[in-house]
């Protein structure tokens, strides 16, 4: 299996992906003019978009329609819905998804989030890379990138890159 | 006021200090002959330590005697005990006490957990710079370094540096 299932998440330093009422205005502490912090090019090596239904909800709310371009998007949720487009509400159970995929021909998986499913990953040890990039900030409060137990697994740190605004990017593999 | 408050402390990515049962051996991962990952030189700028007093047993417990050398020790306790050597037993408020040594001449004021004391110290915003160097493991379980709520801080990375065992070290003073 050479399709890797990828994290590329911010967090603050204390863990929170969001606040409690899901505002994730600390990102815009480093936003930078012409600096992506290196998405464009992961997204490049992704066609396959996975996320939870709520993250999905917020992500249209945003008024973002084509934020994932012509890339295939599994929406996990509890209530099937008809597919659109590229975008596939599944119901069924995550982990067979992704072993699916994964033994299917491609380019690697992302997972957007959220912290549900993100953890639901974490669970079935199914996640292969994760880069995190940390916030300079403490938040104190909100929705953790962590915040659900899921057994031990060591980590073999890539790469290390630290960002004019402060953002420190750790870029993981599993072991 | 130049006399810094500071944490200098290890977590797992997903921010954990120990697991449940306060085993720390996920550090063990990162040790490696003549790499103190620069304790050495940051205990040199502290004469005073701070910790909590589940964290003094756990130290005393693990035979470490002089972990502190001549240091000034605080700690924290409900239970007032006679002092020991340089060793104080605190059972006031700990804001007075940081206060008062922040207003006394001395070198810097090291923290040195536990997590319930930390968080009493990021309640009141009292802490000014932090080492956090990033273990590269999932837990999935334990004890927090931010397991409670506190108020946002922003903070300014000073130094990002990664090891060659996966270890990040992340240094940030208070805004």
């Amino acid at each position: 299996m050479n399709r890797k299932l990828c994290l590329f998440i911010a967090m603050s330093l204390d863990g929170f992906i969001a606040k409690t009422d899901d505002d994730i205005s600390f990102l815009n502490q480093v936003e930078l003019e012409g600096e992506d912090y290196g998405y464009s090019e992961f997204i490049n090596t992704v066609d396959t978009v996975i996320l939870g239904r709520k993250t999905y909800d917020k992500v249209l709310s945003m008024g973002v329609e084509s934020l994932y371009g012509s890339r295939q998007v599994f929406v996990i949720t509890r209530t099937p819905r008809p597919d659109s487009g590229k975008t596939v509400f599944f119901s069924g159970k995550l982990t067979d998804l992704v072993l699916s995929l994964k033994n299917q021909p491609g380019q690697n998986i992302y997972c957007d989030g959220g912290a549900e499913t993100i953890s639901h990953l974490l669970q079935e040890n199914l996640i292969d890379e994760m880069t995190v990039s940390v916030i300079p900030v403490l938040l104190g409060d909100g929705i953790r990138l962590f915040g659900y137990k899921f057994p031990e697994q060591k980590l073999q740190l890539v790469k290390s890159q630290s960002f004019e605004k402060g953002l420190v990017q750790l870029h993981y593999v599993k072991i």
